[in-house]
């Protein structure tokens, strides 16, 4: 592709600026001494936290790590690292007690003195039988909703954790009058790739402009740490899924066919461009169309 | 007002049918097998589990009941009664612990052996305290945000409370295949007397059309039993507040400024007509503008 314009190129220093001018200009119409950032240890929140920092100041920002019993402890042991980095106050609270009262852990047993990697293997396993069963991708039949037993379990099973996160979040951020910024992206909000009134919700969203790729962009250029930048991206909800595996392409492949949608491309051309296959581009088509519910408020009866 | 066409004034039946439609039409659009529906003993969630009983069948709903320590245990069963009435299947869980390992009761302190008149007038004087030092009522400052640590306090404390339960029912609908059925009327809605992410998050919201008077009408219509239409609307969340005290206005007349607003009339208008104040009329107007962003999804940067 070279000599090519690159459609994902941004501005850098403008987009940064513009980042931080916003947290910053919210923070004081919405009447709030500063921000709560929930840190998973992936590349989207140390992002959002640091960009907090430029906005606000270090002694303004608190970063709230919410562990539970399936978290990567490689991430959480990022989080706090990145925290201390950064040298803002945070407060580190497991949920696992909590997730076990609300039940979610008796649908998957505990998998004491198993290793991870074996867990991780046998979860994958499960997924494939568990679409070869419901006959599609699991990832689209987890936007249509299906009655399938096991794919409810796994569905109601993770996006608790995420919820719970999202009131905890909210609860230390009425509790300080800080603003809750959230760190959702434009490719995750696109293809549904979050938790309705989970991780998708927060006083602000500083980054839902940008898609995965230009995140990845703008953290090296504001100097995120490498264990960050180079590990692959996961919601850290179920051990062993990796979102590129999920959302079944690579985000540079996903954005691209996001962002010539965006700008209105139709097949013939993407694939003219950059020479992906149809099938592809149609899959992204339509996990857009059916994930279209999650990015509206319930529905209303007029 | 004799001799007046009453503004409120719905048509029982059809509004009834066309409820009862919406809920059946929806279940089978995004593939649920049921509902679940949170119930607190209040007249707006019994009345949305009665409608979903006539939508779906008793034996394709699940009430799921979730007080905690400061529930007005009245309330809790009048719930657990109605539940059974119904003869749906019912879920009840106590919150108490989860809340506690979240940290919120520690903010108020346990209450064992005080009477919980007692402990309802204190909450009142405190509520009165906190607003001369505001120097504005509790509610418009509330809606405002407010770095005065009593209020953080307060707000942290309630709110937290609904944001679990909706992650808790989410559970227990993804669990089932089931839609979440929310319980939010047009009156909490416009005024934002709700709690963002909290009791005003579901899959689908039936009654969102009806003011609260239009609720107690249909509900009275449908045979909901009286202790539960003659008990006055609290969201049950801190011991002694009730809706229309903290409104600052009964329900008729709020929901009838909210109507005249809805037709466009002006102040003088709507003086000529109900013989309203100009500062109620005032009141409301500026807790329907200052609630708006609680009516949308974050705020994005662009």
């Amino acid at each position: 592709m070279t000599g090519r314009k690159d459609i994902l190129e941004i501005d850098l220093e403008f987009t940064l600026e513009k980042i931080v001018e916003f947290i910053r200009r919210h923070t004081i119409e919405i009447c709030r001494d500063g921000a709560v950032v929930g840190l998973s240890g992936g590349i989207d929140s140390c992002l959002v936290l640091k960009l907090c920092v430029q906005a606000l100041g270090k002694d303004r920002v608190i970063a709230v790590i919410l562990p539970e019993r399936d978290s990567n402890s490689a991430n959480i042991k990022d989080a706090v690292k990145f925290a201390k980095e950064l040298g803002v106050k945070y407060i580190y609270k497991r949920l696992t007690i909590i997730l076990s009262l609300i039940g979610i852990y008796k649908l998957y047993p505990p998998t004491f003195f198993v290793k991870r990697s074996f867990i991780e293997k046998f979860i994958s396993k499960k997924r494939k039988e568990i679409s070869d069963k419901v006959g599609k991708d699991i990832f689209i039949a987890n936007l249509e909703g299906s009655s399938d037993r096991e794919l409810c379990k796994g569905r109601a099973f993770y996006k608790v954790k995420h919820r719970l996160r999202s009131a905890i979040l909210f609860y230390y951020s009425e509790l300080n009058n800080y603003l809750l910024v959230g760190c959702s992206n434009k490719s995750e909000w696109l293809t549904g790739f979050f938790v309705k009134y989970g991780d998708s919700i927060a006083d602000i969203m500083p980054i839902t402009s940008l898609y995965k790729t230009q995140v990845f962009r703008l953290a090296k250029f504001i100097d995120i740490p490498d264990n960050i930048l180079k590990k692959a991206p996961s919601p850290d909800l179920i051990p062993g899924i990796v979102d590129e595996e999920v959302l079944g392409l690579t985000y540079r492949k996903l954005d691209l066919i996001l962002s010539c949608m965006e700008h209105g491309y139709a097949n013939d051309k993407i694939i003219k461009i950059y020479t992906f296959s149809e099938g592809d581009i149609n899959r992204v088509r339509e996990i857009v169309k059916k994930s279209e519910y999650l990015r509206k408020w319930p529905i209303e009866l007029e």
